[in-house]
């Protein structure tokens, strides 16, 4: 899943195609992955199953659609937090804090990671690369804005992008540690030190 | 297994002890956890079924000694790079050389994350506190020596030995990315322009 991919995709313009998406993601999030069949999904969405599979022929089609939409959400949201802060130090400061809060808060990503940690983890550490290329490309891209507006020097914004990505990674995997996420006013202090002095590179 | 635990360990003194865990080692690694038994252990060890259950009652054990030797020496080993860097910032570009090539040229770690993941990733993933612990323990330990020799800023130590330990965390669990780990030279460059700037805090 690259962000290209991402970016290009779109939230569905049907109602049923919305209904499936809707549907599928309150299953996944109450009952898991592997215990959500396709008929399932079809009965919540109060749609037929023909339709449901000229949509989606495989379940693991949906899964990825579900995620898509997730992380293209997640983006959305992250990128208005982002918009809100006044300059380079700042924008460092609450995109971390919007990222963090947003993962943590993540209804599906933490009902897999507890319940079907099997299913999800060897995508998320060992098949992670596609992820870790989504948030650097993110993270680059805001980067990459500064340098041009002038408000940063002119560095090469991708093993940046990549180190707080990586940064993040861990927090997501592992979050027993010292980065505190759960106090956003000491999230903040500890990015305003540790992370903005990146941009001073 | 926290730091004071490793450094209060000690290599085994007596030789059954050391053969014990040299053969146990061996097998982990060519075998995998699941499939090594205590009587695989005892018989490549040369040694008694009795004796091996007197030093090591359950397999359990077994597997943290070796783990914990493991770490011991690991920790030794990029001790050694460190104390040869001239300052430190080379001592920042050394250090992280020395771990991510210590880390990536494990045996016992690349075997069991390549053939038993399911039996690794949890501990090093959702229950990985302890692992984030030794690391963010042992870079604290390195950064402070420097700050009390005057040689670099006096800032708070931890969340920096954290944010490198989650790095490092992260390059081990999904080693694909833009962060170099297979070419030393180009390891060193950007260990020097990205991670010697938090020195500057």
């Amino acid at each position: 899943m690259f962000l290209a991919e991402v970016r290009a995709s779109a939230e569905p313009e049907d109602e049923s195609t919305r209904r499936i998406l809707d549907a599928a993601l309150e299953a996944y999030q109450e009952f898991g992955l592997r215990r959500t069949t396709m008929d399932d999904v079809a009965r919540a969405a109060g749609i037929g199953r023909a339709t449901l599979y000229r949509r989606f022929p495989q379940k693991g089609d949906l899964v990825t659609a579900v995620g898509l939409r997730e992380v293209r959400r997640f983006i959305a949201a992250v990128d208005v937090e982002i918009s809100k802060a006044p300059n380079a130090e700042e924008r460092m400061v609450e995109g971390f804090v919007a990222v963090v809060r947003g993962l943590r808060e993540n209804q599906l990503l933490n009902r897999l990671l507890s319940s079907e940690p099997e299913a999800v983890l060897p995508g998320l550490t060992l098949h992670g690369g596609p992820v870790i290329a989504l948030a650097r490309g993110y993270l680059k891209e805001k980067i990459e804005e500064d340098q041009r507006a002038g408000l940063i020097a002119d560095f090469d914004a991708e093993p940046l992008a990549e180190t707080l990505a990586r940064l993040i990674h861990s927090i997501v995997l592992t979050p027993d540690g010292r980065i505190p996420t759960r106090d956003e006013r000491q999230m903040r202090a500890f990015a305003r030190t540790y992370l903005v002095a990146w941009l001073r590179i």
